[in-house]
């Protein structure tokens, strides 16, 4: 297995989305998963909130299992749009709203995907950003 | 392991829940755990409600898992909302309605959570309050 | 619904168990149900372990769905035994060791059972014995 | 919520465990939980095994539920054995061979858990002891 994203690599991700969370003043859950969705780093940072433990792991790999930020997700699941019911799916792994993001590597190759949980969906969604942003 | 919250706590609220559910007229299923979630005390009143005994639990652990009040998520869930979608995540372990409180020890720390379940969404939030006051 | 075992009756039970388990020094799980395997009471001991919040429960309801003590299931679920295997049926919700009895009432009914987690197999056992016998 | 075990901690034991596991030879996956069994940090080295994504983060849970290193499990859950069976409750969340170790603080309370996996159980017991060392 020759994985798309190397545990040096996460860990820089993780550092960059902590220092953006600090400046921010919310404790975040930080997750790091490869382009096949398995997990490649993790970090809780002290006082964050347990539910992001989960959601933060499950919006990274949503990003990859949809090639695409999670927030963009939330207008097409609503009622009356093309995917409303698909996170009654895949029994619970998905997760439909903002704080996922996609990684590609420099030859536009998807790399994996960054989750971030704890705080607002705009929040999370901005310190996933500044994860991305020390990667491409 | 040292508990945010004794079982002698625990059951101090589940006594003023069951005598608050004895006033309404309602018998509850009433549930205490800590601040990591897990289950200190539970009770089913006689004659309550089977689908209490699952949801009262999830209440209680919705609320340390959020760090909130489950009534409070309610309107964070709907269509067009935020965090639309998100009680599918993390296979039906969460509560988005009333009667789960968040229990924050005297110096503000998160000590646990009430969950109450078997009656309307406000007996139940009635009910885990009345269990909260007790705490406070 | 009228219950097999009143929470009275269960809270009667969880106080015996509790003062067995502090006589012989180990903080105990400990769960009561009904004849239908749903719970009516619990209580986790301050300083007991973590493992027994789940498996107290089970232990409760593998004596009811058997109809009989779970130590009495041990031996036969060994290799080439009878019921070897069984544990992985019923997703998880069986446990095939001591810490489980059953509950009948005066007119020999099954009203429920009693589980203990967290000690040796016979400490379990013992403790659950002591809540029995202020059923019975 | 206050954790048992910081941020800064785990990332600590991660990187003794990466360093011992460069040494033997062999990628692992190195998982760290909190008193509760509540993730805190997780490392899959590159190279490593998928299979040890969920084992290591189940050893380091099974750890602290046990309050014992999974490697003193396995005696106890072989046939004819008090646990005989045990893996099998609780849906999959136990891991009953070695790679799983307790930690605890100075005052000796349990304050979380260990879990690595990729190599032989000895191996991974080794490594996840070489993140111990580093806690105590």
């Amino acid at each position: 297995m020759s994985r798309s994203i190397t545990l040096e690599q996460s860990q820089a991700i993780i550092e960059a989305c902590r220092s953006e969370a600090t400046t921010i003043g919310q404790p975040m859950n930080i997750a790091v998963v490869d382009d096949a969705g398995h997990l490649v780093a993790f970090a809780a940072m002290d006082d964050t909130k347990l539910i992001g433990e989960d959601i933060s792991q499950k919006k990274a790999l949503t990003a990859v299992y949809f090639q695409m930020d999670t927030r963009d997700l939330a207008p097409l699941v609503q009622p009356g749009q093309p995917l409303y019911g698909i996170e009654a799916t895949t029994t619970g792994k998905l997760v439909v709203f903002g704080g996922g993001v996609l990684l590609r590597g420099a030859d536009g190759r998807i790399a994996g995907g960054v989750g971030v949980s704890a705080g607002s969906v705009d929040e999370d969604h901005q310190v996933a950003e500044a994860g991305r942003k020390v990667f491409a």
